[in-house]
């Protein structure tokens, strides 16, 4: 602890926490509305804890399997540290922690939201947004304390010969809770898109296209499972996520970082910091941002839109001046600022083109949405094709960015690898540096959706659901720059942790006992090999076959990651479709109004369909690298990593690109364009819309936490792949 | 020219074309029936030489600017030799040729197998096998006549210091012959595609769902541009596509072992000679497997299929036997013949796993028919689910053949690179080496498809409809290996083509004066540096950024091209809608059978959008590695090559095996199954079908041939890149 400057990481993370519960207590102030509206709140609650707790035995299981395997790993053969089983499950714990009370928020304030709506549409998004920002502040405060809490414990207990080692070995330690936060993450979006897509789309094909109902009708069976699918999938499966991503981005670059400087143990330990200070200060700047989101009674939705950009640009630009500080308190380059502004213009390309690519004030939606002239089959030709070409800035933006990022913290020099690449590390954290304000802004779009839900099912009227509908229409087009900055830092990240896989393997040879590298005639000492060392010594070339057949892989795994999700959602949904068209036969009245459906069995349904489909795509995502990593060796993970971050991110920007823009396609007509609502161009849109759903909100999604996971088992298997 | 063993090569290939127009004869000597079936062939013949010509006129335009721009390279700043854009030229004119022999036969065999099919099922199958087979023989005799011929003139005119020397200049010169193929094939494939798809999608949407008349019924202007679409496509573009496969991987495979085995000349020339002879072996065994395919008259179809089977069964055992002939006439290492058999044993799982996923016997097929019970969006969720989840088998069978080839022919040593891609080429050589029988048996399949259409405009009734589809059918089972060794081949001349671009930057580095290394420490010699010398050289690491840099822009290309071209159907689908909607509605009597149709103004609206649409993706194909090479210099290129091959590969499978699936899913409901023809299943699974169709004719396809051209084009360039 040689640095005072730490001590400001958990003081944040406290100050965050804090507001978050303030802002907790706030909202449960606020009355719920009708009794008929606290019933379906309660009824949308219980289903939504229900599931949670289902989904955390399941995951419970996998995580004890894994704990009793790493402690074996430890104790056994010695081939990890005591603790790594420890971090993990603690990554577990407070990754589902976040998921948890951001869930749980988000449940007692839908029925809040549409209740204040009742009056005016600020009330309604004051509540919206506060309650977005207990999520978005609850994420970034529990990862920093989990972070710093971890930190000091390790210094505490961690004895290495040297300060350089000591700092070397306390971040890679730290970087497998990363791997327990991604685990966690994994489960809770897929489990949580799966229920959220089965519940979405069987509601929709028997409620909306057969029975001729609207959305969230009461009379719809599958009503209140959708609306529970909206809290798990996109609330607690979002909030899992960002932190995974956020803690993920602070880990990996900490440890590059100890890893770059090894030399210079005084710079090492500031390197170290600069992540953890920045997203600290970042936290601060969100919270002010969050502040700034204070309308006037009365102001217009444009105003409100204003309101909204202008606490993200504060945030934006106050974090650049803070990184300079930063850097300048730890005496570090200035130009490592340089990777920060990178980070955050990466991002901000990136979402731009997402909102250009889905949004239907421009043409590629529109054009979609013209297509269905000629109905569903050129609809989705259209969808698929422009989602495609969609994927071309966000990877011109990632490629100039890895490689200004890249060059700002190498000294412009490309042979220094590894503080280049801790650049790239740096650039991810600067992208989500203001993480606590974009996941307010994008976290609060379920909760106007849910307000929506209770409102057609309470029977609020025309206007309450306009103007729950204006509140997430809001947050749409501030959801495609959260978009831009959750799939960019996966791209970074990804790219970090495969440096970090290489930091692993160090420790790991040196930990069996293999102090020297033989490269050609060189002999070189493990300990000061340079990352180009170790590509050369484990020939991780692209002539090598072993590195070429990761690469196949790491393509193939996600294809088959993305095909296996979708076809859970299909046969999730398929058995809600039977069991909406039971009820409507069997239980008579419900299409009157004069019976309740059956609302309890169809969450039932959504919950096992996820809880069951989730599995086997998850596990394999965990195995896939251990096995690549006994058969092929270290050459053949970095190829598997290099494969599956490649592919995967092109295709999770189609993938979202192509789901959102089906979209809005279809709100677009519903917005009376091209043939309006019930048209034949509508009904199209509808069956894109309906492909799209897995796409956005189940498949693409979970691509970003599959390019980190596989990164991060295959970092805590390391110390097993080095010796092969 | 110190063997004699290679003039076997340019006499298989003269007896390939002899036969061929021995089979072409005895085709034309066949009565074309009827006047209304000779009017009926007239003019789908006509629309498609039509097509042809324009298609000739764009890409001479574009060869021509290639062309300039290598004579200017290499009679300017000399960076290339005085051979590559003739060569380039004669690549191209080879391979529109195969396509355009093979489309004339096509055209002239349709109206004779529908001839035919009035007599017997079995006089049909004789027909259009024979003609099928006249392409397989012109597509194989024409490369090996093509191959032999350059291989006569270099070694006359190219004259350099020592012979080892010689022949790398020689198989390198070669080498542009294969982009020139490429750079037509790619054309031919996309442009074909498109029209193909166009006319198909636009008869069927305005045909079939809105008129309500069946397929191919002559009352629908767009059928003429529809069964001109199958012969510019499927035997046009395949014709092209193939022809450029068997060049690439004989010519891939020459240049590696004239690279291994520089270091002794006797060696290194057989190693060169091998892949031709076992090609002109192949061309052989083909042909006598062709004539194998001789029925009784009466047979049962089950016999038919059993013949055929046996034609293709007997000249791939054959082919393992004549490999070791070749091997043991050259003494080589009679390991190289394992390398053949994993190429044909790849080729095969992949082909089964094509048939496993897209063949309606079988369960994946059967689920994606289910799922329409619930509507067309689930159908296509599934289909794209299946179609991810199927990439995983040909994926795992590509690894283990790469691994497998490249040890077989590396004495077991991974670091034996240069040797082990050398047996990767020659496993490609391998799967390609019966294309004969294969293609022949893949093309009839559209030859029997337009003679069902001629049967059905001609109205020749039923029975003869039904035993043209017989015949489609018994295609359809044998098109499935055809694929799986259309695409395998793809990705291992793929990776023996980012193999030869590294020795194309060794001539190049030699050509500008560098003749020596610096690798860290150490010197080499520019000509004896191993191919892992070069690969530190450029540091083709992958922690290098430029080569991720270059993986994420190779996995983006692969999905943007396939965005371009899935859009371009589109749209010129959309103009044929509206032509067929204006002919219905201003043309009186046309439903009524009174007024002819305007068919010619369809094929000219198909032929536009194909011209027009054709040229942008086309033409980045070809720009994009060279700005790559000028950005990122070598290991950008690298690792460039390296992400389209990885991408490019797993997403053509995708694409293949979903479209392939969604089109038997809706004919298991044809054949009367899950409501039959008509119902709402029925209908759901036609959308499928249709979003399928750009899937596996236009996009997917085109992926195999992108791959190659990518790498083609940075060999051409080398001579610049080498020096950035």
């Amino acid at each position: 602890m040689q640095n005072g400057l730490f001590w400001i990481v958990p003081l944040c993370a406290v100050i965050a926490l804090g507001f978050a519960g303030i802002f907790f207590k706030a909202m449960m102030k606020e009355s719920e509305g009708t009794d008929v509206m606290k019933r379906i709140a309660g009824h949308v609650r219980a289903g939504a804890m229900a599931y949670l707790r289902q989904q955390y035995c399941v995951v419970g299981v996998v995580f004890i399997v894994l704990c009793v395997l790493f402690a074996w790993m430890a104790y056994g053969p010695g081939l990890q540290n005591g603790w790594v089983w420890f971090a993990f499950l603690t990554g577990g714990f407070f990754s589902g922690l976040a998921g948890y009370i951001g869930m749980k928020t988000a449940t007692y304030a839908s029925a809040r939201t549409a209740n204040a709506a009742r009056r005016s549409l600020n009330d309604g998004l004051k509540i919206a947004f506060r309650s977005g920002a207990v999520m978005g502040l609850v994420v970034v405060g529990l990862a920093l304390l989990d972070i710093s809490l971890w930190w000091w414990v390790l210094n505490y207990f961690v004895d290495e010969p040297s300060a350089a080692e000591k700092t070397i070995m306390i971040t890679t330690t730290m970087l497998t809770f990363g791997m327990g936060a991604s685990t966690q993450a994994l489960f809770a979006r897929v489990g949580g898109g799966i229920f959220t897509k089965a519940a979405d789309v069987g509601a929709d094909l028997v409620g909306k296209v057969e029975a001729g109902i609207p959305e969230d009708d009461p009379r719809n069976p599958a009503t209140i499972a959708d609306n529970v699918g909206d809290n798990v999938g996109d609330v607690a499966g979002m909030g899992a996520d960002l932190y995974e991503s956020y803690c993920g981005s602070i880990l990996a670059t900490a440890a590059l970082g100890a890893a770059a400087f090894r030399a210079e143990p005084d710079v090492q330990f500031n390197a170290v910091l600069a992540p953890m200070l920045i997203a600290a200060f970042g936290v601060i700047l969100s919270l002010l941002g969050i502040f700034m989101v204070r309308t006037r009674e009365g102001a217009s939705q444009q105003q409100l839109l204003r309101a909204l950009d202008k606490g993200i640009n504060f945030s934006s630009v106050l974090i650049v001046a803070a990184s300079f500080l930063v850097v300048h308190l730890l005496g570090l380059s200035y130009w490592i600022c340089g990777s920060v502004i990178v980070g955050l213009l990466t991002g901000i390309v990136i979402g731009k083109a997402t909102e250009y690519y889905t949004s239907h004030a421009y043409k590629p939606t529109r054009d979609i949405a013209k297509s269905a002239a000629t109905g569903p089959a050129t609809v989705i030709i259209k969808g698929i094709g422009t989602g495609m070409i969609s994927t071309a800035i966000p990877v011109f933006a990632i490629v100039v960015g890895i490689i200004l990022a890249f060059l700002f913290a190498a000294d412009f020099n490309f042979s220094n690898v590894s503080m280049g690449l801790y650049g790239v590390g740096i650039a991810a954290v600067g992208m989500l540096s203001t993480l606590g304000i974009t996941l307010a802004t994008d976290a609060y779009g379920p909760i106007a959706d849910n307000a929506g839900g209770n409102a057609e099912m309470s029977q609020l009227g025309e206007e309450v659901r306009h103007r729950t509908d204006a509140l997430d229409a809001l947050g749409n087009t501030t959801a495609a720059t959260g978009k831009g900055f959750a799939i960019g830092s996966a791209a970074l990240t990804g790219l970090a942790l495969i440096a970090s896989y290489i930091e692993e393997i160090r420790i790991g040879l040196t930990r069996a006992g293999e102090h020297v590298l033989t490269i050609g005639e060189r002999v070189v000492n493990t300990v000061d090999a340079s990352l180009a060392d170790f590509m050369h010594y484990y020939d991780i070339t692209l002539m090598n076959p072993k590195v070429l057949a990761g690469i196949f892989i790491g393509s193939m795994m996600a294809f088959v990651f993305c095909g296996l999700t979708m076809n859970a959602v299909g046969r999730a949904a398929q058995k809600m479709v039977n069991e909406v068209r039971r009820q409507f036969r069997e239980i008579k009245g419900i299409l009157a109004g004069t019976a309740e459906p059956d609302y309890a069995r169809c969450v039932e349904i959504s919950t096992r369909g996820a809880q069951r489909e989730m599995v086997f795509p998850s596990v394999l995502a965990i195995i896939v690298p251990i096995v690549v990593g006994f058969v092929f060796g270290v050459s053949g993970v970095v190829g598997l990593l290099a494969g599956g971050l490649g592919s995967g991110f092109v295709l999770a920007v189609f993938m979202a690109n192509a789901g959102g823009a089906w979209d809005n396609a279809k709100k677009y007509i519903e917005e009376g364009n091209l043939g309006g609502k019930g048209s034949d161009t509508h009904k199209a849109t509808v069956i894109g819309d309906t492909v799209g759903d897995p796409f956005k909100d189940t498949s693409g999604p979970s691509l970003n936490i599959l390019i980190k996971l596989m990164s991060m088992v295959a970092i805590v298997m390391a110390g097993v792949t080095c010796l092969l």
